[in-house]
Parts: C-alpha cells; sequence; structure tokens
C-alpha cells in the first residue's frame, strides 16, 4: 500500500518560465526514457517478484520513489506554463504572447487539453506506452532493463540540462540526475549480487546449456559480401565473458535451405493463379513466365 | 547496402504443425523482445554512429543477422500454419480443423488478414511499435539497451522451447537461443572494452560530475512509512561501483515543501470557482468548505 | 512525495489459480477501465491542479490509493498463474497444463514475456495508453471523467465478479466495487459543492455565454430522413438543466453550403488532371465527364 | 442506414488561412476531445444499444450530427491551408512562405502526407485511437462518459476560440461550442430521466447491494503519512448521494497483509538464484545478504 | 450534412448465435481491412478533395455507404453474443456457457467492456487506428489505396465467409462481398478515366521528369549475392507500362561510399571514448582495438 | 540470409544542414509511406510467398533494397543533424543555435532521445506501427498495396524535394524517386501478368461468383437525400471492368429493417431500466416517456 505527504521530494523551482521548455519536459514524464515508464517498471517488477524477497522490497523502494520524480516533473511543467500577464484575454490572438507561445513550440495539448500543465504523453505528444513496462521475471534480464532505463534517462536528463538556463531548473536537473547515478548503480549492484557475468550468463542462466547449439554460442558471424573486413574487438577473440567459451570469428553462411512453402490453403482465397500454378523455386523453369 | 541469397540462416523444419504455437512464435517476431525490434535497433544504432567506426561495423553485420532472424521466424509460423487436408473447403465450418484453428487458440488475423503467413506483431496480434527502437546516441547506453533485448530475447526463446515437442521447432530454438547467448556477451564485450564499470559509468560519462547533486549520487532511500525495514543489499554499502563514492542508505524524506501553482489562465477556461475562490494551500482555512 | 508499507490494502487470497481469470484480471490493471488509468488520472490532475487547495489534496489522496489498487490487481494475475505442479517441466509440452494454459486461453505474454505474472495490458494484452490520462484542468470536466471511469470501472469489476467462483477473487472483487461506489460519490460531491447542474453548466461555466450561438444550443437535433420520427425525452421540451433555456426540436438541415476548396497547391504534387480540369460543384456540367 | 446532402451544416469560412490553426484544429477532429471520437462513440452506444429504444434513437441522432462536425472541421483545416501564391513552386525554398509553415509549425503531414488537408490524428498528429470510443452497455456510465467528451471538447473549443482572430473561425466556434451545450444538457437529462443520483447511484444499479463490501462503500480514505490533513468537503461528511448511507473520513490503513508469491515456475526461466534461494519475507534473515 | 433513418442497408440475421465469431467480425469493423477505415478513408478524401468535384461527390456517396456497413457489423457482433438463458446469472461460473464464451475464444472486452456488444477494435481487440486513413491530396494515388482497402478487405469478408455455417451471416456477407466488387470496380474506374497507365503513372504525374534519376526509373534492381539469379518476369524487360521507358535488370550495386558522420556534438552527451577517439572507418587502423 | 557491404546504394551528402529539413525526412523513414514499412511489408509478402516462387524472390529482391533506402535516409538525417560549431557547449542556452533548433522545429527526440540521429518515427514523431506491414497472402491485393505504398511514397519524396535547396539532399532525392517510379511500375506489371482487370478482378478472384449477391456487384449506390445529384463517370455506366456485368446507378435504400436486440445480460450489469422497461421499438408508445 502506497501513501503520500504532499511535498515535492527535492524545490522545484522556475524563474523564468519557457512553454517550450514545458514541451521538452514532458519526455522525462512520459517518454520512453521517463518517469512514468521506471515507475511502473519497478513496481510490476516488484508485485511480480518471485525469489528472495529483498529485492521485491527494493524494487518497491525506488518505484515508490518515481512517483514522486513524475511529481517534480509535472510540477516543473506547469510552472514553465505560468507567468503570462493576467491581462492576456483581451488581446487579439495575434498580439497574445500566450498564443505565440501554443502555436509556437510548446505542446499545443499542454493548453488545449490540459489547460497549461502536463501531459502522460513524450516531447513529441505520444501517449505513454505500457509496453515500455519490462518486468520479465527473469532478475538479471529486469536489471539490465533497469540500468537501460536509468542510463537512457541521465542522458535525457543531462540534454535537458543543456536546453535551459533557469536556474531553479538546472537545480532540479542536478538532483535527478543525481538519482539517476544512484539507480545504475544499484540495478548493476544486483548484478554483482548474483554473481557478475559468470553468475548470470548468459540469460537466463537455468537454461540446460546442453540444449542450446554451442557452437555458435560464441561465434561472431560476419554477414559481410566478399571483400568487407570483419569488426574486430574484444567480441571476436580471447575468452568469453561467462568463462565457459572462446569467441572466434565467422563470415555469415547459411547452414539452411531456400524455405518452400505449402501451396495457399484454398479457404483463404488467394488469386487463382497462386493456387495453380506449378510451385517451383527455380524461377527459371517458372511457367508463369 | 544489403544483399540476399534467398536461404535460410538456419534449417527451419516443422514436422507437425500446430497453429496455437505459430501464435506463440509471433511474440519472437513482432514483440518487445523480438527480431524486428532488434534489427532496427542494431540497424539504426549503426546508421547513427559516432565516435569509432568499428562499432559502427559490427553493429551492422550483427543488425544484418537479425533480418535473416525475422525470416526463419516467420518461415517457421507459416509452416505451422500448413497441414490442414486440402479437402477442408468442402466442409461444413463446424467440422473444419482450420475452422476450429482460427476461432480457437492461433492468432486469427494470421488467417484473415495474412491467408497463413506470419505478421509483423506480437503474440497478443499488437502491431509492432517503433518507439522500442533504442539508439540514444551513447554507446554504453545503447549496449545495455542492446543486452536487455537480447535477456529478454533469449528468456521468449527459452520459454518458446517448453511449449512445443516438435522436434523441428526445438532445432531451430536452439539455434536462436545460442545465437543470444553470444549477442549478450558481444555487447557487453563492447562494455567491457570501454573500461568496465569504471570506464563507463555513470552512463554519460561525459557530464560533468560536479555538475550533479553528489550528495544523492550514492544514496538509496527508502521511503517506506514507519516500521518498514530497509532492503539492505550490495546497494546499501560499501564503495559504489564506479569507484567513485560510498554507498548509504537514507529513509526518504522530501527536501521540497508543497507546490504552489498559479490560478488558472483566464483563456485557458477552468470553471469560475477554480479561478476565483482563493487559493490557499491549507484546506482548514479553504472559504468553499 | 510518496511512500509504501509493502502490504496489500486489502487481502488477495486465490483458492483455486484460473489462468484464464489472469488475462481477465488484466482488464482492470491497463484496460481504459482499470486502475493504471485512473492512478495517473487523478494524479495528474492532482498535479496540474489551479484554483481551491482541497481538490488537488483530495485528488491527491485517491490517486495514492489506486496504487494500491494496481498493486492488489497484479498480486492476484501472479496467484491466478500459480499452482501447476513442480515436475511440469520434466513432461512433454503436450502433456503439460501449463503449456494448455498458455496457449489455451490466458494471455501468452504473461508467460513469455512476464513469466507468470501481470503485464502493464489490458484483456487483449493491448498496452497501457496515456491518452486515456484526462486532466483538463478544468475541474468539473475532470469530475464527470472521473465519474466516467469509475463508473465503467464498476460495471467491469462486477463483470469480472461474474467470471469467477473463487472466494477469494470475490472477496476481492467485493472490496473493489465498494471503493468504485465511494468514488463515483466522491466526483459527483464535487460537482454539487460546485452548485450542481446550474452552478457548473455548460462546462466550461467561464466561457461567455454571449460568444456562443444561443439559438442551437437547447436545440436538439433530428437529423433523420423524411418519416423518421423524433427521438423524445427529457431534453426534446422542458427547461433546460443550468436554468437558461428551454429545450426545443428541430429537424436537421444544412445551414452552410457546399464546401469550395481551392485547387491544389502545384508543390503538393496532385494527379496533373486535379490541377487542370475546370473547378467545378456541378457535375453536370463537368467536362471530365 | 446513412443518407448526405453535400452541405455543411454551418457555415465554414476562412477570412485568413493559417496554417498553424490548421494544426490546433486537429486536436478537434482526431484527438480524445475530437469529432471522431464523439461520432463513433454515439454509433457504437446506438449499435449496441438493448433496453428502450428511444435511447438508441437519440444516440444515432446525435452520432449522425457528429459525422457533419468532423466534415465541417476538416473543411476548415483545408481551407486554413490555402491562400499561398500560385507562383510558389518557382520560388527557392528558403523563400517560400509554403515551406516556412510546414516546417515552422503547422502538422508537417498535413502538407506531406495529405497535400494540405485534414488528417485522422490531434493538433501533435497522433492518429485517432478507437480505444476512446466508449460504449460500456451501461446507460448511465456511457452518459457520464458522454458528458466527459462533451465538457472536454467544449473547453478545447473554446480554447480554440482563443487562438484566433479570424471571424469565420470564430463563427464556426460558436456554433461548435453551443452544439456541445446542447450535448452536455441532452447527456444529463438521461440521466435525470433515469432517476439522477438516486435513480442511478451505484452504476451499474443493477448489482446487488449486499454482495459489495458496504462498510467501505461511503468511506473517504486519506492514506496520508503522519501529520496529513485530511481533505474534507461534500465527500467526507453527510448524506451519501445515492441517499443509502453516509460519507465518512478514514486513514488509509492496509487491511492485508504482505503478499506471498510462489517461486518461479521452472520452464519460465528465471535466474538460477530465484529458483533456489530460500524465499524469504523478511529482509534481515535472507541468506542471500 | 449527414442524415440517418435508422433502418440497416441490407438485413443482419444470426440463426445461431456463434460468440467466436462475434470475434472474428471486429476484424471488420476496426481492423485495417475493416469498415471504419473505409469510411473514413473516402470521407476524408472527399472532405479535402481538390480538383473536379464529381470525385469529391462519389467519395462521399460511397463514403456515406460505409457507415452503414459499420452499422451492419456491429449489429451483427451484438446478436451473435446473445442467446444465453436468461437462467444463467444463477448458475455457478464453472457451469455457466457465458462464462465459457467470455474466456474461451471470443473477446473478452465484447463482455467486459461492452456488455456483450461491437467495439472499435480488430479481432485481437487493437484498437482502430487512424493512420490507416489514407487521403493523400493525390486521386491516383488515393484510388490506388481504396482498391488496396476493397481487394483486402474482400478477402477478409470471404475467408469470414468459411468461418461460419450460419445462414444469415452468409446472407450478410454475400451482400458485403458483392459491394466491395462493385468498390475495387469503381476505384478503378476512376484510374480508368485519368488515362490509365499511361495518364497517371508515375505517380504523382506532375512532378517534372526531368528533375528524376531516369537512369534508374524503369531498372529492376537485384541485389543478390553472387550466383543467385533474377527473378525475371514482365518488370524486366520489354516496354515500362507508362510508356515512357524501357525495363532492363541490373545486379544491386552502391553507387555511394560508406557513410562518414561528424563526431558528436559535445551537449549530446555520447561516451567520452565516442568523443575522444580518432574517427577512422577502417577498423584495421582504430586504435581502440 | 542477408548480407551488407556497408557503403550507401546512392551518395548522401548535405551542403547546408538544416535541422528542420531533418524532422521532415522521418516521415520517408518511419511514416506510413515511409521505408521501414515497405522494406518489412515486401519481406513479409515474400517470407509467407505461397504459389510461383519467382514472386516470393522478386519481393526479396526489392524488400532488400528497401533495407538501403532505410540506411540513406537514416545518413541523411544524421547528416541535416550536424554542423553547429564545436563550441556551442559554453554558450549560454539561449544564445546557442543548437537549442533553438531543438526547441524551434526539428523534432526534439532527435536530440533528447537519439543524441543527433533518426528515430524509427515519422514527421510528427509517432512511432512506426507493424500494422501497415500489408501481406495478405493474395497476391493481387498486395500488388495493389505496393503501388499506394510506392504512390504515396513518391508524392511524399516530391514533396520532400520542394521543401529543401540543398543540392545533396536533391540529388538524393532524385535517386529516390526514380526507384519510386520503378517500384510503381514493376507491381502493375505483376497485375499485367496475372491478366490485368479482367484476370485478377474482383479481388480475390478465387471466390465463387455464384456465392456473392452479383445483384449489387456493379450498382453504384448513391445514399444522396432528395434532390442531391448523382455523380456519375465511368463508374456508373458501361460493362465492368471485369467485363463481367454492367454498371448501373442506384439511388441508397434500406434492403433491412430497424435492428432489433435482446434485452441486455443480466450478468453483463445494464441499468436496471434497461432491463426492466419494455423493449419497444416505437418511441411513440415507449413507456419510460
Amino acid at each position: 500500500m502506497f501513501y503520500y505527504d504532499g511535498k515535492l521530494q527535492y524545490q522545484v523551482r522556475v524563474d523564468t518560465p519557457d512553454p517550450r521548455f514545458a514541451r521538452m519536459l514532458q519526455q522525462a514524464i512520459g517518454g520512453v526514457e521517463g518517469e512514468i515508464r521506471v515507475c511502473l517498471q519497478y513496481l510490476f517488477q516488484s508485485f511480480g517478484a518471485r525469489g528472495p524477497a529483498k529485492y521485491r522490497d527494493m524494487l518497491l523502494a525506488t518505484g515508490t520513489e518515481e512517483i514522486a520524480h513524475i511529481e517534480m516533473l509535472a510540477t516543473a511543467v506547469a510552472l514553465n506554463l505560468e507567468g503570462a500577464s493576467s491581462s492576456e484575454k483581451d488581446r487579439a490572438a495575434k498580439d497574445n504572447p500566450v498564443v505565440e507561445a501554443v502555436m509556437g513550440g510548446m505542446d499545443p495539448r499542454q493548453f488545449l487539453s490540459a489547460g497549461m500543465a502536463a501531459l502522460a504523453s513524450d516531447a513529441n505528444g505520444v501517449p505513454f506506452n505500457g509496453s515500455h513496462v519490462y518486468a520479465s521475471g527473469n532478475l538479471a534480464a529486469d536489471m539490465y532493463a533497469n540500468v537501460t532505463a536509468e542510463a537512457t534517462g541521465r542522458a535525457l536528463a543531462c540534454r535537458l540540462f543543456e536546453l535551459t538556463d533557469d536556474p531553479g531548473m538546472k537545480d532540479m536537473l542536478r538532483f535527478l540526475i543525481a538519482r539517476d547515478t544512484m539507480h545504475q548503480q544499484q540495478w548493476l549492484a544486483v548484478i554483482e549480487e548474483l554473481g557478475g557475468h559468470q553468475g548470470t550468463l548468459p540469460i537466463p542462466n537455468s537454461f540446460p546449456p546442453e540444449e542450446e547449439l554451442r557452437e555458435v554460442s560464441y561465434t561472431f558471424f560476419v554477414p559481410g559480401v566478399e571483400g568487407v573486413p570483419a569488426p574486430q574487438g574484444r567480441w571476436s577473440e580471447g575468452p568469453s565473458l561467462d568463462g565457459l567459451g572462446e569467441f572466434k570469428l565467422m563470415p555469415g553462411q547459411p547452414f539452411g535451405d531456400k524455405p518452400q512453402l505449402a501451396p495457399p490453403l484454398p479457404m483463404a482465397y488467394a488469386e487463382r493463379l497462386q493456387m495453380t500454378a506449378p510451385h517451383s523455386a527455380d524461377p527459371a523453369s517458372d511457367p508463369t513466365r
């Protein structure tokens, strides 16, 4: 169960409202790198956690923190949309700075749909989409999903930091960037606790190794046409990171043949020719030519 | 530029077609853990790669391999939808095994929209969504995104492996599971090349550390109400993974006040009461009561 | 800011797990009538609240309660997916009850993507979509949006109640149905506080009445072809609900003419004929005939 | 069945085309508050209407009217995109006012995808999404959904009214605002006919009251942490609106325990540690620490 | 403007309700091949029509007809969901045929969200998406889009015909299949009126031919690796269909070089190594190796 | 299987980077008329091809070519986002041309989410959606879908051509426009090979003609209200294009009656009145009035 106190986790101050920056902040609310996503992601991972209870608890703690980040950013959006003189309603639209803001770069739905407040959408107005809530049931996979969310999320916050000169906004972003630093650490610390590369790889580590085709488990395929040099690096030679194999390079090549499908099912109503023409894999012998 | 040979990267064989399994395979084609996603993700990361060229090349190699995986899985879907007797069209719908398959558990759009073939959708028929193509411009963030894709992708392939007894399908999955093993390794090998935790964290590592609020960069906040024990682990004490700090635990608490927004903008047309009532943060003194 | 205690707001017990019911419950989590929606809707209305602070606070209270409902339902999903014998892994897929459950009616992604847990999606696997988070900035409009959410939500919960015989699930639904009763009341109580129909209508009540075309503000148009009887009721005669007009009936009829658009813009590349043919509203005189 | 006459329900005139306003109008066409939504919503409610036929008929009448509103707005968009000189094609892009309009604030897809016409999308170019078509089968729930649509729709129209100085556009909006006034009335008139609060609440009113947990049906829960004052109002004391209970206030508190899920299903391939570590709810006793 | 009469364009009769067929019918309502799509597509093409007025009028006529098809199909869905005995409410869920229908193959949202009626979604419950409304402003392009819609729509209707033995449903589909026949004809008749292949190709035919790279306008590129035979047919030799060129075959090959992007923009926060490492296109000389 | 060489199919050069044009180019990447769509569409049609093998091969060839077009356009986007001075990071945001570009008209996610590179989205930032991948299993339907894609795609490319003065961009578009010319030809050449109108219509041509309601297969219905003239043209008289009928005109009129649905199912919880009121089709006799 959850509780609130109505205060902000960290102060949100806007010295000079900027409606265009309010649009940018939407990415940190409803974007794929945003706070609704991490909030729901950690909460769903927690709600579905099976195995040691402490991970459920940790996920719950941080998922709860992220609700407060949504609150901070939504407040920041609302404050960036304020500040127009109260007499704007009497002006003609063409001289009205609010009109210029709405039509000239802010998210118009912040005005049209929300009356000058935040939306559950990204910086292009695309609504948050729940398919980004990764909760795979595999703890290691989830931790990497979480690192991804916090790494792209911190890159986003750093980029937002560059888009504003507002001291209040910079201050808020300094806090959020630091929290993303911690959260990256935190999920990687779980990986370390699970034994690092050797303890977790390949993910899932519970699938019987003998069931996979080990011949290609450490092979870097290079499907370049003739003459294309192989990209080389840590992945193309030396021991594998899980300690179970040796990397090797191999040109890409087909192990299979050309696929052959059956003729169309009559009740699926292909064109007649598809159903009656000889069904040949060799275009040279094709009687429809 | 890209080339084809029309053969399959690995043999796809279906001994006993199973239309319900054809639906399950859709998750590996158009799902968030699927091959369209990794294919486009690696290609877009490559197309937008800035910095050392070898990463662009490696991404291109593996992105190209993934197109072949879409081809294999689409073929597997088509083959699982075959096998009904050619006389089915004369039967009444109620006795027709194809009708039963379409209405009884396969993806009906594999028949209705595709005439017994694969779709660019997941196992619930939800179309592939391009927002899952992560290409952040930050190499480390992208590598973690790729590990996530391959970890959830391998979990998916292992789960699919359990859903079928078909020797051909199991054989194909053994190959795909092994490739996911390699691809997990490969992206983590880049992280290692970039210097591992200490070389890459926090991501992005190019943001000036002094600009973030370092006091909270290694603090695990526990916003539990009174009496809730703190979840402890590698993340709550000891040196941070980037070697730059020391983890600590702290109860969650607000550093900010209650937010105060301005009254509604007249031209945004709130209700009159919202615009005229005293605007108080203290419900006890609120004259609308 | 938000806090947690890790307990459930109300007990969630499943006596006889039913994977198909787990799919049904998804509608109450990620569906348009579901808890993610109301949770975010009330929170965003609160975060963007302008005007008397008590409404912000009330919305925050109930938005916080709804997070706990997501938690309850996600737990209910996970429990409905349990219970298969621990030896299932050794069975062939065709005899395995888990396989039958996954392929035979449950949401396959609860297994494939989540490893037997809840998703942020609806009963058809369609991900939650943030555009359903209504927070218009107009308190009365928002209250009606909230009533709608709780009315369709309660209908959903009642329908779920009919789909299960499980005493634990029925008990949980009794609680949720009662909460939806209260929440309907609560939002309508705000309308009453705002003055009921006469105090709030038309919404927004702050638009100057003289600016709208009052002649058609209380007219029920019936665009039936000749001979179609007018549907009559409280809306077709008697005083309007806002006390400002009188309902009347009128056949639908055009007040405008046939629209006339300019020829295509050359740089938009219509077909040549569209750009050169005489541009006539009268097909009879059209030289292309 | 449906019929047309090719005329506009109300005159649409644009004195000074404004491509940026054409983008704003998209919200009223394909947005969640827009006309495609209400049109389909009323038609689907009508097509699925069960119970007294007059509601089916009334919904059909107004659903049919709304098609004409889509027509008006699409015409308004097209007209706002006209007016550039016919010689623009010979100019360099950098001096071309159409190019500036396309790249400088209008919806670029109105040019790129539609050749200067309206789209079935909102003001951010997000396509109309059918999940907003509410038709619940419960008449009271649907009426509130309709009031919501018309209340947010009227707020949208009023906000659009502020964004333009064009006399033709203002005239058209005056008509649409008035129609939204009527439609709000109309749906509330049905509620009145159904008996108002006492006749309809709780929605659905056909669920047996004794089956819900009446103890919490009129209780306003306040899950604030210690020290947070309870938001009070009409919802916290006095008789309930359905006349069946008495409102009361209660602090939020868990009636349930900490949830306990079973260990992972082997065939769902969690990490090994999740399957083998003791499964304890108490982090203090957790052997993985 | 639009009008209604409340009757069905063609009789809709269901002799034996089949809830699973009700799900299939959804594809014809809200699917990409469905009636909401063609309805809105023809109406938007009409509303935005520029050039000879008769095409606007024809599109309006057929767009209006399609609304009636939505009405027929929604009615068919509702009727297929009827028929369960009125005493079902007293049975336990496990013996209730309605429960079995809801959980066993019908679209559960037809019950959960709509109370046994149609939705604005496809056969997988994916909501209708407005991006399928093609109205390009180019008449020839639009006609081909319309042929596509009617060709896939007729294939869908034929496939639905195979899934049912119900005489009423077969009768309705016979009508709809015939209408799709006509509508295919109709859009192709416009192409013929525009001059057929030679009059319309390439679409748009108003782009100055000298501006395109004519050397590759009639060349079929075959990017097969060495040894792959070229697929030959009408497209690889002989005069082009527009009468302006001659088809020829050519192996695929790059006309361009390897792309070279600039180093990352500092304010976009790539990893440090991406910004500092020498930026070489030749992996062999890459100092990061 | 697929291969790469890392070179561009055609040179991509940007003389004067233009971030706003980078946004426009997104439509050609991830838009409904864009290259991801045609690439996946042709590949899925190929992967699921049943019937003569040469069509599978041809689709594979062109599908492979389209991957190279995505590569070219993604490169063009990246290059259009370059060129800001390397010292921009030291400037205040308000004087920074990159900041102005991000907030003033480019797709902000190209910076925020991708660090100055392309996205898998359209010009409004709406992610690519896999439902646009048409692969119906009917060759003729698919060919028309492909013509549509190339016709709208070429219109898009022509429109993009008008938005730029950059010689490099114009050169690239000349190539792409020419390829779209060829691809339109190519798909229509298949139709010709299949026998043209008479050989393919109606699509699917394998449905038994006697099963459709031939009386309305060549009838153009005009559901205009009284006085509306019938839009006439090639579609209203003369032989049908398939040579099997004669076009004729008919006013739209209902062949069916008013639909009558059963009363609500008790377990679907309509309002009580819906379940108990007499169920009459005649509003005049309705006792609820």
